[in-house]
C-alpha cells in the first residue's frame, strides 16, 4: 500500500478524492499497488465529510510521517505551496500538483531537487486540465524539435469568446454572465487578461524548449479590447476569435506572446468551443499534432493529477521527467516576428482607404452591413514594429487583432 | 553508446534513419546516450545510399550480435516480422515497431515476452501515425476508466471523403486520383473496406480494456458504398461523413465496430479532414479528449517509432508498457447497440412518409435539391436488431448512414 497525502481540500482537492475513491480498483491496478489517502491538510475542518478524520492543519505530522511517499499539493498560489514542496522533496517524497503558478516561478529547481533525489515532481495538471500534455511533450515527442506550441489554455476566457460569437454579446454581458453561473471568479483579471494562459505557455515552452522561460518576459494581452463588432468582422471574414498562447521558433531563437488571433475554419484550433481547451504542437519531423480535452473542471483537473500519483507510484525511486535547465532561455523580443494583421480604422473606404494603401500596401478590405464610419482591413505579412509604426503614422485605428499564422515561416 | 538495428529499409524505415540522422543532437540528449544505427536488414542492396555499408542480408547477424540492444521492426506483415521480433525479445533485445497487423494479432504474446525479460515492445506508430496515443493510453488516462475510444484512423479512406465532400466527385474518381497521387494504394481493400482501422481499434481497444480484442470479431464496413448523394445529403443536414472505427461501453460490456458514420460541427472529428488522424477518447472523470495529427506519412510515422526508441534507451532493463491479457474479451453483439439511423429510400415524402412513420415513428425527413424519387429521414434512437428489421419490412432502402451518438448513453 502506497500512503498519500494531497495538501488543500478545495475544488481540485476534493476532486483528487472523489477519483480516486470511485476509480480505486482500475488505478491500483495501473499503479501496482493500493493507493491510500492518509491525510488531508486543510485550515478548516469538514464535519460530517467522510475525509473528516483524515484532516490535519499542520503539514510537519505529513512530513515526519516516513509512511508517505506521495504529495499531492492542490492548494494553489506561491506560497506555502512552494515551502511544502521544497520541504517534501527534501524528505524524501515525490509531489505531484496542479499549481501553475509555482510550477511557472519555481519549476525548474523543483525538477532540480526531485531529480538528485531519484523522486518525481509532477504537473500534468497545471497545463490544459485534464488533457494530457506534460507527459507526452516530455516522453512522446521525444524525436523531434519543437518548433511551435500554440493554445487555448484558458477556459473563462474561450467560454467568453465563444458566447460572445454564438450571441452576439459584448464582454462585459458575458463575463456578468460566466461569474453568475461560476466560469469565471469574481476577480477575473487573471483570467481575461492572459495571465493564467501567460504562466502555462512559459511551462509548456520551457519543457520543450529545455531551458527556464520567464513568464514576466512574455508579451500578453488579454480579451477585454475584444468587442461585439470585432466578432462581427471575424464572422464576416469566416473567422473567429480565440485567446492564443503561444512560442515560435525563428531562425534559431524563441519569441512567445498571449494575445486574441483570428483563425480560420481550416485550423485545428477554429472548433475547439466552451470551456474546451487544445494544445497545438508543431515538431520538425512529426508535422502538426493537437491535444483537446477539458481545460479545467474539478474531476478532469483531478483526473491528471491522479495519473501523476500513479506515475509517481510505478517510479518510486526513479526520476520519469526531464526537467528544464534553470538557466534563463533569452526570448526575442515579439517587434521581429512577422504576420498578418487585420484593422479596424475610423472612416470609409471610399475616402480613406487610399492613405491605408499607402501605409500598408495592398490591403484586402472588410465591411460589415450597419457599421457606419469604419472599416477594416487585412494586411499583408508584416512585422510587430512595421505593424506599429504604420498605424501610429495612420491615426485613426479602432483595434487591431492579429491573424493566426500557419504553415510556411512559421 | 546504443546500437540499434533496424528491419526494413522500406517508407517508414528510410524515414527512421533520416529522422535520427536529423535531430541526433536532440535525441541523444533526451535518450541520455547516443543511438547509433549498426545494421539494418533488407533482401536489396542500395549502392551509393549511405546506408548500404549497414546493409546486412542475414537476420542472425543482428540476433547474435550483443551490441545490439535494441531492434526496430517496419518490415510490416505478419511473417516474417512475427519471428524476428520474437527471436529479438528471446534474445533480450527490446522491439519498436509500426506493425499493426503484427500487434493487432500477436501483441498480447509479444509483450507478455517483453515483460517477464524486462525488455519492451513498443507499438507507438502502429495506431494514428505520428500521433502520441499508445504512450498516452498507458501512461496518462490512467486515472479513468475508458468507456469510449473512436477513431478516424484510416488516412486513405479520411482522403477520399474529404476529397469526395469538397468536389462533389464519386468513390471511385478520388479513388483513382488519391491512387495516381500515391495516398492510395494500387490494391486498396485493406483501407478502403475497413481493415486497417479495424486493426487499429482492436489494439487501441485491447490496451484501454486490457483483454485481447480479436479484430476478426470486429463488425466492419468500409467506404465503398459511399456515393457523391450520400454526401449531398449529409451537407443538407450540416453534417459530413468520416470512417470511423469505435469501440463503447455498454452496461459492463464492450462492442466495437467500424463504419461510415455522419457527424456534427459541435462533434472534435468534424473538422478532421484529408490526410489527418484523430482518436477521441472519453473517461469517465476526464470527460472527453481527443488527439489529433498525421495518420500516416513516412515522416511522421518514423517520428512515433524513434520516439519508442528513445523510451527503449532511457529503460533498457525495465519494462514500461502495460500489457493486455491474451485472454480474449468477449465483445457483445452489435445487434443491441443504439443510434440514430439515417436512411435513404425510393419514393416521395407526400406517398411514401406514412408508411415509414408507420415504421419507424416520428422521423426526421431530409430532402435533396435534384434528388428525385427518392428521399431520407433520421430515425429516432433505435437498436441496429431494430433498424435492420424495419428495414428489411420496407424494403425501399437505398442506402443506411449511422449517426455518431454523443452524450448520455453512449
Amino acid at each position: 500500500m502506497i500512503q498519500i497525502a494531497v495538501l488543500g481540500y478545495g475544488t481540485v482537492g476534493s476532486g483528487v478524492v472523489e477519483v480516486i475513491d470511485t476509480n480505486h480498483a482500475s488505478i491500483n491496478k495501473k499503479a501496482g499497488e493500493e493507493i491510500n489517502i492518509k491525510y488531508v491538510l486543510d485550515l478548516r475542518d469538514f464535519p460530517g465529510d467522510k475525509i473528516q478524520e483524515k484532516i490535519v492543519h499542520d503539514f510537519n505530522i505529513i512530513l515526519e510521517d516516513p509512511e508517505i511517499k506521495i504529495v499531492v499539493e492542490v492548494m494553489g498560489g506561491v506560497e506555502p505551496a512552494y515551502t511544502f514542496t521544497k520541504r517534501a522533496l527534501l524528505a524524501g517524497k515525490s509531489v505531484c500538483t496542479s499549481n501553475k503558478e509555482l510550477v511557472a516561478r519555481h519549476g525548474a529547481e523543483l525538477l532540480e531537487i526531485a531529480r538528485e533525489r531519484n523522486l518525481n515532481y509532477l504537473f500534468e495538471a497545471s497545463c490544459g486540465g485534464g488533457i494530457p500534455i506534460i507527459r507526452p511533450l516530455n516522453s512522446s515527442l521525444t524525436a523531434d524539435e519543437i518548433d511551435e506550441i500554440t493554445g487555448i489554455l484558458n477556459g473563462t476566457t474561450n467560454y467568453i469568446l465563444t458566447k460572445m460569437t454564438e450571441e452576439g454579446s459584448s464582454f462585459e454581458e458575458v463575463l456578468k454572465d460566466a461569474q453568475e453561473k461560476g466560469y469565471a471568479e469574481r476577480n477575473p483579471e487573471a483570467d481575461v487578461e492572459g495571465h493564467d494562459a501567460c504562466r502555462k505557455i512559459a511551462i509548456l515552452s520551457s519543457l520543450a524548449l529545455g531551458r527556464q522561460v520567464d513568464y514576466e518576459d512574455i508579451y500578453t494581452e488579454g480579451i477585454t479590447k475584444i468587442t461585439a463588432d470585432d466578432i462581427k468582422y471575424a464572422k464576416e471574414m469566416g473567422k473567429t476569435i480565440k485567446l492564443l498562447a503561444f512560442s515560435r521558433k525563428v531562425d534559431d531563437s524563441f519569441y512567445a506572446m498571449v494575445a486574441p488571433c483570428l483563425i480560420g475554419p481550416t485550423d485545428p484550433l477554429y472548433s475547439v468551443n466552451g470551456v474546451f481547451n487544445a494544445i497545438f504542437v508543431h515538431g520538425n519531423v512529426l508535422g502538426d499534432a493537437m491535444f483537446y480535452g477539458s481545460g479545467a473542471g474539478k474531476l478532469p483537473t483531478a483526473s491528471a493529477v491522479v495519473s501523476d500519483v500513479v506515475d509517481c507510484a510505478k517510479h518510486l525511486h526513479r526520476s520519469i521527467m526531464s526537467f528544464w535547465s534553470s538557466h534563463k532561455l533569452e526570448l526575442t523580443d515579439i517587434s521581429n516576428s512577422r504576420r498578418r494583421f487585420f484593422v479596424r480604422v475610423k472612416g470609409d473606404p471610399a475616402a480613406d482607404l487610399a492613405r491605408v494603401r499607402e501605409l500598408f500596401g495592398d490591403v484586402e478590405v472588410v465591411t460589415v452591413p450597419g457599421l457606419d464610419g469604419e472599416f477594416g482591413f487585412k494586411t499583408g505579412t508584416i512585422s510587430e514594429a512595421e505593424y506599429k509604426e504604420k498605424a501610429a503614422e495612420l491615426g485613426t485605428v479602432i483595434n487591431m487583432i492579429r491573424m493566426r499564422r500557419v504553415k510556411a515561416g512559421r
